[in-house]
Order: C-alpha cells, then structure tokens, then sequence
C-alpha cells in the first residue's frame, strides 16, 4: 500500500473540524499524529536503483542482530519480500544505541537511514541507520529461534511459523497459485462460481461427510418412531459439509457455459496421511459444449499456466524451494511447461504396468483403481512428464461419469504427476437421461434426491465437462513440500483442529 | 476455449496409434469425431467488425423461437455474453426447417451461418443459417417461459434461475466483483490466506454458530459426567463453522504485513431478514504497521475500485441493473467513485442523529448501537455518499478493538453506503497486551481460549488493523438487488438448503 516516492516524508496531519479525517491517500499514517511514509521491503528489493543513495524509512521485524560494542548489524523483514534487509548500526550515530543492540529477535523496529549498494556483498544494499525506534518488544522465549525446528514443531507454533523462511515461502506461493487460477480462467471469461458448503446432497454418492447441526446434541427432538427429528434442525433437514461443488456447477455451465468453483471442501475420512486432510481446497471447472479432450486441453493449459505464473512471480521463492526442500524442482518444472501432457487409455496404461519389468505391491488387472505406485511408475518412469489416464472402468468411478460406447469404461480422466500422483480428477459428464437413470439406478441412488440434477438433462442439456483439482496437491507439486499439513494455513486432520 | 479465426473449420482427428490423443490446442473437439471450430458469442459481440460478412459456427440454447412456415427467428443464447444472438432461417434453406421451427425454449442448437451487420436494427448483426443441427432438446414443460416471474419463484429453480437475464447479470457480476477483489489486493502483493472453516475458536466470542460433528446424534458418547464426550468426535473436541477468519488473518499480517482472507463464514442466527443469510462470503483484510486511518483508506480505494472494475467489465450488465432493477443506479456508483468518503465519529454521529429534523423508530442516545435508519439517515440524507462512522463506544464493539485514549470508544470504524447500509466493519487492533488482557477480562473471556492470540502480541506485536467487507452486500450494492438471497447462487437460509 505505502509509498512509491523515494524521500521519506514527515509532516503533521491537521485534525480538520468539525469531523471530517482528510483522506491521506497513500500515506500511511498514524492517527492525528506524526505521517510516516515508509517503503516497504518489496518495494526497495525490486526498485532498488531508485532508492540507491538515498535516506529511506523502513519498518520490520528483527530476524538476526549481531553486535559489537562499536556497531551491529540487523536482518529486518517486514514481511513483503523474501529475503531481508541488512541495516548497519553504529554507536556514534544513534542515541539508543545500547536499545537497538538488545532489540530481541522478533521485535520490531522503525528505522530512518540511507539505503548503500554493496556490489560485493551477498545482498545487495544495506541501510546505514541514522535513526532507530523500537515499534514492539519481543519476549526472550520465543520460540521461533535461528536453529533447525522439526515440521512437527512447526505445526504446532502455527501462529509463528509464517515468520519462517520455509512458510514464508510456502504462503506466498500459496496466494500466487490462487491468483493464478483466478487470472487463467477470468481471462478466458470463465464465470467463478459459489457452490454451497452447507448441503442435503451428497454429489459422489460416497465419501465420509461432516454432520452440520444446531441440535442440542445432549437431547435432541426425535420423531414418533424414535429417530432424529431433523424437521427440527436449522435448515429442517439433516445437513452436511459439501465434498463437492461439481454437481452444482453444472446448473451454471449450463447456464453460463463456462464456469469454475474454488472454495472449501471436506472429507470426514480418518485417515492420517500425508497427502489428506479433512478441509482442503477444490478447483472445479465445468465446461458447456465440451468433450473429455476439450476437459483435458483445458487442465493441461491450466497447469502450465500456473507454473508459469509461480516461477514469475516468486523467483525467491521458488529458488529457496529447489535449493532446499526439493532438488531439481526448478528444472522439473520448466521441463513441464514445455512439455505436451500425454494421454494413454487406461486399458492400455493397464498392459504397460503388466509388461513392467518392476514387482509391485498390488497386482495388476483389468478393473482395479490405480494405486499411487502404479500412478507414479507410469509418470516417472514411462513417460516422465505428467499424463492423462482417460477411460477408466465405470465400476470403480462415479455415477455422474458419461458411459462410453464399449459399455464397460466411463469418459473419465486423471492426470497424474511426478512425485505427486493423481492432482486432478476430471470426465465428461452423463448427459443422456436413460443411460444417467439406469445407472444411478445400477447404483442404488434414489432419483428423488437429484431432482434438480436429472432436469439438467430434461432442458438443454448438452454435452459437458469438467474436473477438480485438488488445490493443496497442486501447492505441494510446485513447492516440492510433501506434507499437506505444510502447505494448508491451519491443517484440520483426525484431532487436530486448533487455531 | 475456443476459437478466435475467423473462418470455421470441419475436419476429422484421425486417432493416432497406440495410445496418444494428440492435443488440439485451442479447439473444441468431439471425441474421434468432427471437429467443429465454433465461435463464443462474446468473442462474436466484442470482435464483430472482424467476424462481419463470414461464415461461423456458433452454439448455444435458445431463449425465443418465433416463425412463419417459410422462415424464422432465433434467439439464441449460449452464456458467455449477456445478449442473445438472432439467427435468422429459411424454409429455402434448411432441409430441417420444419425440426428448427420446433425447436423449444431452452434446447440447444448449432449453428453454421453467414454474419450480416444490421445497422438499422436492434441487435447489431445477425446470422443467416446454412446448417442447424440439434444439440440437445427440452421438454414442453420447461418452467422458465418467457414471462414475469416472481423472484420467490426463482428461488425455487435455482437450477434454472442462472438462465434468466436478471439471475446471468447478477452471478457474472459477481464473479467479476469476487476477482475485482483478489486482483486489487494481488497488485498490492497483500497475500491472500486460506483461515480455517472448521475451528474450535469463536472469533467473536458471540453469534451462534452450527456445530461439526461425526458422532452418532442418536446414541453419542458420555463422558463420566454425563456430558457429550467431544474428545471421542472427529476432531477431539467440539468444534464448529467459522464466524470470522480475522484472528487467525491477524496471524499472517503478523508475518507477512498485508494480507486478506476469502472465504465462507456462517451465522446460525434464526433471522429471516433480506439482508442475512446463514452462508455468506467474507473479505478480510489485516495490515500490519497500519492504524485506522490506513486501514479505512484501503477500504475506501477498494470499494471504488470494484465498481470501476464493474462498470468497464459488465457493462450490459450494469445497464440492465440501471434500467429494469434499481434506477439510478449507475448515477449513484459514478458519484461514489468520484467522492472521497467522509470521516464522522459516532459521538459526532449520534448529535447529528438527535439534531435532525426527523422521527425515528428508535431514539438516539450516545450508547446506542445505530440501527439502519439511522445509518441510512446519515448516507441518504446528511452525506449523500459513502461514510465511515468511527469511534464506537467499547461497550457495543469487540474484545479485540483498540481503546482510544478517552477509555470510552475503541478504534472501530463501519462504513455504510446509501440503500444498503453497513458493508465494511474494522477496525485498528489492540495490540497492547495489558489492554487486551484487562478487556477480555471484563468480557468474560477465557485467555486460555486465546492463548496463541494473547501470543502474538508478546512477539514483535506491532500495531495493525483491517476490516470485514460481506460480500453479498457489496454484490446488492453494486446491482441494487435488494434480497440477499438473490445474489447468492444458492442461498442457505433457516429451512433452506435446498441444491
């Protein structure tokens, strides 16, 4: 928000009567008092030829202070850029320079001085302070010292652990492959839609789900014949956590064409690992007139649109991951982006796996699910580059999926990556009213309950596509992180729910 | 997706051996079929001068069929522009004329033709059909005729409803609002922050809220003293959906200065009022080193921004609003986004309130909470323009809102425009801890619930502020509509939680 001008500008802000604050744009200040212009860390990082030179204001946190009993030096972070800055101090020039050679790690400063290119040093410039004052103390225990701190320890300082190199890394990408989504499907004029969290249905027709309720769970109202009386619940009927939007975003496909979701979704599954967690995001686009090769088209563009975007804009970030937590991300990912997905049926991807010369834990045969060391065989080491299984048996995937002509298999696909597995879910969509019944039918789903649904089909219902992406599988494919539980802000896993 | 050429194109995918689906970038396939390049109608009305006097392709359903038995008119709609498209067809031309003549609200067509400009009609071109092809019918009964509907009616198809002018304007506006959003603070590098919908937390310490739950509601566990025993549900203790994200938001500024927060939050209040509902949409943004004067100008700049993001990207849209919804209204946004908002204490607030030369329902005394018609005395009638009110007595606001130095009012601060009320509530955070503590105390609120709150003001605590925008409210702003449960896509209300 702050400043773009180079001299740091103080000046006293006149309270005007009777009871109207001028608006101060772009200056952030302080309430009636004295108007600082400070520039934050970002800013100075990536215009640093404009500040060379010059006196700067800059506020941050304490990350490291080393000192003599002549001068110090402090790494300050304010948060908005990766890395941070070096601030030079010196006993001469400053009045409280005893303060600022205790200022804790953590604690926050303000300080005014001139920003020194240093062409042979590690960082690039450094601030040579002229003034230092202290905005926040910092407590001697904290608990987020310079040393080496275990995931697990991490997890449990979720409050600090922002504040690390590692998370401040792992967050921004975070945002960024938000954005990024955003930015791929609004340019294509996609129409973003809100499905609901709070539903009756239940799109998969499976899955563990999360009871929603305000009934006094001690005594709740029950019917005649001794069962829940949910007519009395809030919504009047047994609700639940939404596992999917898809459902509900083919109502606006067909409406709109082109649309996408992106919000939370919850599985009540108590499984502990490390690739699930029990609130998660989902990216569900939905596409009118549109086949599984237009589905996978779409995915495919998406993906490298992202990574793209990621390895523009957070070139730091992206460093600090390849160098530290996943060797060979980097090239593995520009691999990607030049690369065209390939496709392979999943009959065929079934008698690859057979003629392997590899022994795997489960065998393989026509009719069962992939498991990820199938997945990851066929990615790593056939084709080396992310791919499409399409054309899965309609046995083992959702009633929802268009039955192919032969029958037997669904116009379903998967893309599999790398080191990851399966981040993606897609197929087309059962448009034709008979086969969709008969096979909702197949599987003892009551028509009642997809009223809405099945009327799709009755009006205009074109052909249609879509898929999920898996939000945090896809956070964790480009940050090389392998636990969701370090890539979600507050992971909700089997009894953990705190923050 | 698709297509930008001018000229439509028909060819087969030959389906290459063994298994590799060659991508067709940028095309909408069939599957081993036809190829058909077919045009968007957006792409179609934004680009016309370069589609005139050719041939294309175009699809979609449609909305009115009106004909002699020698020739017709369609109009035709396939979601992507918010104005239909007439195809003009001839008996002449069509071996299918008759089946074209039948063709129903709502079934879905394709279309090969030729595009005339019509200078002198209403629409700005029209395509002449060579070929229709039948994409998908619609039964007799479609209950979306082409006539006044009530809006209760609406709300019943939901599934339905997207297709109607009103229901398309409003949920691409929204869609366009919700990425106004994310684009505004994105190029701020504000960092967006995914809080948590499940939490044992209560943000508020207020507002009732739904519980999440796995345990058997008919038969739960009991601890000793006969109480439900949480440690035996999913989570391990009681837990429930998020009425806010902020404190956890507040974390992330903490870390990263500038961050905002997008998400669901819920009220399980029992209020059937057209300005609630029970799942809503939330923006909170949190800025570190900001006090309330920062914080109400980024709201302020966001505010204009969305509109202005509105009027240059919807602008059929925002022209149906203004005609058929709410007139008036784009008078009253241009003169929004030309004003600077004023400033008004709430002590200021209230004498104004008891000098007016108006009976209100409720009397205005310093204290009181201001109900909407004072808030809509004070934008309407006094201002005629946005405002922010600040200032509130403590004793109505928040455990975590900065006390001002007269120990009566907190640094609080509501921003209410005309016909809608309050739409932004902030407010600068307390970040002295002995403050906080002593408040909570008064509130009856237990530190241990907060412990990683009280936390973050013991390390490097410095001041910070931000704000909730309800982004439904921002969506009626901008579009008149005056329910709530309009501009939610499906919207969950006591009772309700139908789709």
């Amino acid at each position: 928000m702050a400043s773009s001008a180079g001299k740091p500008k103080w000046r006293r802000v006149q309270h005007q009567a009777p009871y109207c604050v001028p608006p101060s744009h772009r200056i952030f200040t302080e309430r009636n008092k004295m108007v600082t212009k400070d520039i934050q860390l970002r800013e100075l990082f990536r215009n640093t030829e404009k500040y060379a030179g010059k006196e700067v204001v800059v506020r941050g946190w304490v990350r490291q202070n080393r000192n003599s009993n002549k001068f110090g030096f402090i790494n300050l972070n304010d948060g908005t850029f990766f890395q941070p800055v070096q601030i030079v101090y010196e006993a001469d020039k400053l009045d409280n320079f005893e303060e600022v050679a205790k200022a804790p790690l953590s604690s926050a400063l303000l300080i005014k001085g001139t920003m020194l290119m240093t062409p042979d040093a590690k960082q690039p410039f450094e601030i040579h302070a002229e003034e230092v004052t202290m905005e926040a103390d910092s407590a001697a225990d904290y608990p987020l010292q310079n040393k080496r701190h275990s995931m697990e320890f991490l997890r449990e300082i979720a409050h600090l652990r922002p504040r690390s190199n590692t998370f401040a890394a792992v967050f921004r990408v975070r945002s960024l492959v938000a954005y990024a989504i955003h930015k791929f499907f609004q340019e294509r004029d996609f129409v973003y839609v809100h499905t609901p969290i709070i539903t009756g249905s239940d799109a998969e027709g499976a899955g563990e789900m999360f009871q929603v309720t305000t009934l006094d769970m001690k005594n709740p109202p029950l019917t005649e014949d001794g069962k829940i009386d949910y007519s009395q619940d809030f919504f009047g009927k047994e609700t639940n956590l939404t596992v999917s939007g898809q459902l509900e975003a083919e109502i606006f496909a067909l409406a709109f064409r082109n649309v996408y979701t992106f919000g939370p979704t919850f599985r009540a599954e108590n499984s502990n690992t490390a690739r699930h967690a029990s609130e998660f995001w989902m990216i569900e686009p939905e596409i009118a007139f549109a086949d599984l090769d237009n589905d996978m088209q779409v995915a495919e563009d998406m993906v490298k649109y992202i990574i793209n975007y990621v390895l523009e804009n957070a070139p730091e970030e992206m460093e600090f991951f390849n160098k530290f937590v996943d060797k060979g991300l980097l090239d593995r990912l520009h691999h990607v982006v030049n690369s065209d997905f390939d496709r392979v049926p999943y009959t065929k991807a079934v008698e690859i796996l057979q003629k392997a010369d590899k022994e795997f834990q489960y065998p393989v045969e026509w009719g069962i699910d992939l498991q990820t060391e199938h997945e990851r065989y066929l990615t790593e080491e056939v084709f080396k580059k992310p791919i499409f299984v399409t054309d899965y048996p309609k046995d083992i995937k959702a009633f929802y999926m268009r039955l192919n002509d032969d029958g037997k298999t669904v116009a379903a696909c998967d893309m599999l990556v790398p080191d990851v597995g399966e981040i993606i879910g897609g197929s087309q969509r059962e448009e034709r009213m008979d086969v969709l019944q008969a096979r909702m039918k197949e599987m003892g789903l009551n028509e009642k309950d997809y009223w809405w649904y099945l009327e799709l089909r009755k009006y205009g219902g074109v052909k249609h596509a879509g898929y999920g992406l898996g939000f945090e599988r896809m956070i964790m494919y480009v940050t090389g992180m392998s636990n969701i539980r370090d890539v979600l802000p507050f992971p909700r896993t089997p009894k953990t729910s705190e923050f």
